[in-house]
């Protein structure tokens, strides 16, 4: 079964400073034509770093669409064509102030396939080495230090809900703690 | 620290079958004024389903923004008001026709909670009755049965890219296999 659709048009409803947005035209494998929206949205990368201590560095941020603060780990845009690994080591930089002396790729994580071409790459730091933060102007966070324990806790309680946490966390898991 | 941004304005820039666009402007915690983009979408649920054998129930379809056939648990959006777990059996059944006798709830996730509201509930079903598959027009899938243990190896691979799976299969080892 081919399950391949085919681009017939495209037409560019917004181009923002995060997310452009198109209306494609498509021809679906059973022949029909039908419409895809589609958020364009550039890469961007997210850090599980572990300290000295043996704990890791989450972060709490005001996030406008939920309303809400919300437990993440330390993430940020590529900047143009950034190695998103690049992306990684100055997010966590500018973010927490911590420099990673090792770092190691997990995996990567699409947020939501159906109408978003955003890719996560997902990244594990260690051998921190504390430098200064630099937040964007407009950047407000606060830094908490949590054991594994308990940000899985967190995850059980349903108070962990960021999907690049999450995916990071059972990559975490899957690659670096259980290998 | 006070983290919360303070909405000012909302535009309204485009209103679709699947997602809302708005421009919003916000008053930072340090007083400056921004933008935020929203993507507005519905809610959604994804079901990690396990058959009689023990295998896994899985869907490859064709996701437009990655121009590629990803590998996904069943999921689908919730139809208006429709509670979340409902939706889970509802998609399931149309999806993969198999009506779900036990479902769990296992957590939610957002998916990129930067600039969509998006919330994907996520469920752990069992207990699987064989009745008929009810596809949209439009929908096109593979079903394939897999194992844990092959969807885990997926993973390993950098096979397993949609975070609701990935977030789905984190929450069914935490909570289902490991329990």
């Amino acid at each position: 079964m081919d399950l391949k659709e085919e681009k017939l048009e495209s037409q560019e409803i917004y181009k923002g400073r995060i997310v452009n947005l198109y209306v494609d035209k498509v021809k679906c494998p059973n022949g029909h034509i039908s419409t895809r929206e589609v958020v364009r949205h550039c890469k961007a990368s997210c850090v599980i770093a572990e300290l000295p201590n043996g704990k890791f560095i989450m972060e709490k941020q005001f996030r406008y669409p939920y309303d809400d603060v919300i437990t993440e780990f330390p993430a940020g845009k590529c900047d143009g064509d950034e190695d998103p690994i690049v992306t990684a080591r100055r997010e966590l930089e500018e973010e927490t102030g911590y420099k990673a002396n090792t770092i190691v790729y997990l995996g990567k994580m699409y947020p939501s396939c159906a109408y978003t071409d955003e890719i996560i790459y997902l990244y594990y730091a260690k051998d921190l080495e504390k430098t200064s933060q630099h937040l964007d102007e407009n950047e407000a966070l606060k830094l908490e230090e949590m054991s594994i324990e308990e940000i899985e806790k967190m995850a059980d309680q349903g108070k962990l809900d960021d999907a690049k946490t999450i995916c990071a966390l059972y990559y975490y898991k899957n690659k670096i703690l259980n290998k």
